[in-house]
């Protein structure tokens, strides 16, 4: 059986991977989303192994120590990251497995996992993205002002992506971000041989 | 404007790459199929510069010298070429250009044009291609036999190629290369730096 993906989708905030990803896996069924870990409490609602695997600060740290994380960061006083093993599991059973993770994320991703698909999604414009990081909460102009000055300069990592999409209508970016899936698993790569010989076993 | 894409849709005979090409042309009118020369006489009903461009071969060699070619061949007296200013004229103006041709063929092609996208067209089994060869013509015994051990030593091409593509349904096939082209689209390349630059302009 094939390997499945990992897909990366990531991009500024504002430019608008998560709505992206939740229509993906609304028309993918097949596709898993991964499970972030944190150490953070469980908000009201929020579901064990659904939203979060949620463990303590103690186990978070013996994992990193385990070289147990595909990446992770330490944000306002808890820890955020992307355990190794259910995406080594799933794709070792040839399903694909999407990641929504921010820049800094994908880049630590990038250098465990280089064989991922790391699809970069750039807000329709730098304008757009302004008035979304606008609309989005009660910050104050400064701050307005800084994240998007963070979201400028990080556009620039999108050299470190294989696939680049503008967000700019949200059923055209679904389409390609399959469109990259359904082409992935065309691609020639060293597992070639292998499909060639069990193709040519069966005369 | 962007510069448009050299589909390469190549593989064994008998694979199936005509057809995939005929519908894939269908449903995305906008790709232009690259026209081959040849100096071989027109037949009843072909068009020049749809069917072929038709040429003498004095004319064919002059352009040969001038290496106006992507690829040609000198087949039972006759030369087949892919002319080189046609797909350089239609990518440059932005529009994909599809060249259906044989494995040897594509090889030429992608020494001149490595920025092209290669395509690989495998039969659905080894056993079908043989039926495909044998249905194909009034060949003799020997001749259906030589012909399946070409392609069955052919195969092993599919590893100088980007994508692979098993033509067991046609409508899948035609909507794998589809998925290719949109993928293609979506890749980060050198021209990169330039949208980067585009998009932060305009604040």
């Amino acid at each position: 059986m094939d390997k499945g993906l990992l897909i990366v989708v990531s991009g500024p905030s504002g430019a608008g991977k998560g709505t992206i990803c939740k229509q993906l896996l609304d028309v993918e069924p097949d596709i898993m989303l991964s499970v972030s870990a944190t150490t953070r409490a469980p908000r009201k609602g929020e579901v064990e192994g659904k939203n979060y695997y949620f463990m303590t600060k103690q186990h978070f740290e013996e994992l990193i120590a385990k070289d147990e994380f595909l990446e992770y960061a330490h944000v306002y006083g808890n820890y955020y990251g992307t355990p190794k093993r259910y995406v080594q599991e799933k794709t070792a059973q040839g399903k694909d497995v999407l990641l929504e993770i921010d820049i800094q994320g994908a880049l630590q991703v990038k250098e465990k996992y280089p064989h991922g698909v790391f699809i970069f999604i750039l807000p329709p414009s730098m304008k757009e993205l302004k008035q979304r990081i606008i609309h989005r909460g009660t910050e104050s102009e400064a701050a307005i002002e800084q994240r998007f000055m963070a979201a400028f300069e990080e556009i620039d990592y999108v050299k470190k992506y294989d696939y680049c999409i503008i967000n700019d209508d949200l059923g055209n970016a679904v389409d390609k971000v399959r469109a990259i899936i359904k082409a992935e698993k065309c691609k020639v790569t060293e597992d070639i041989e292998k499909i060639i010989s069990r193709f040519k076993e069966e005369i």
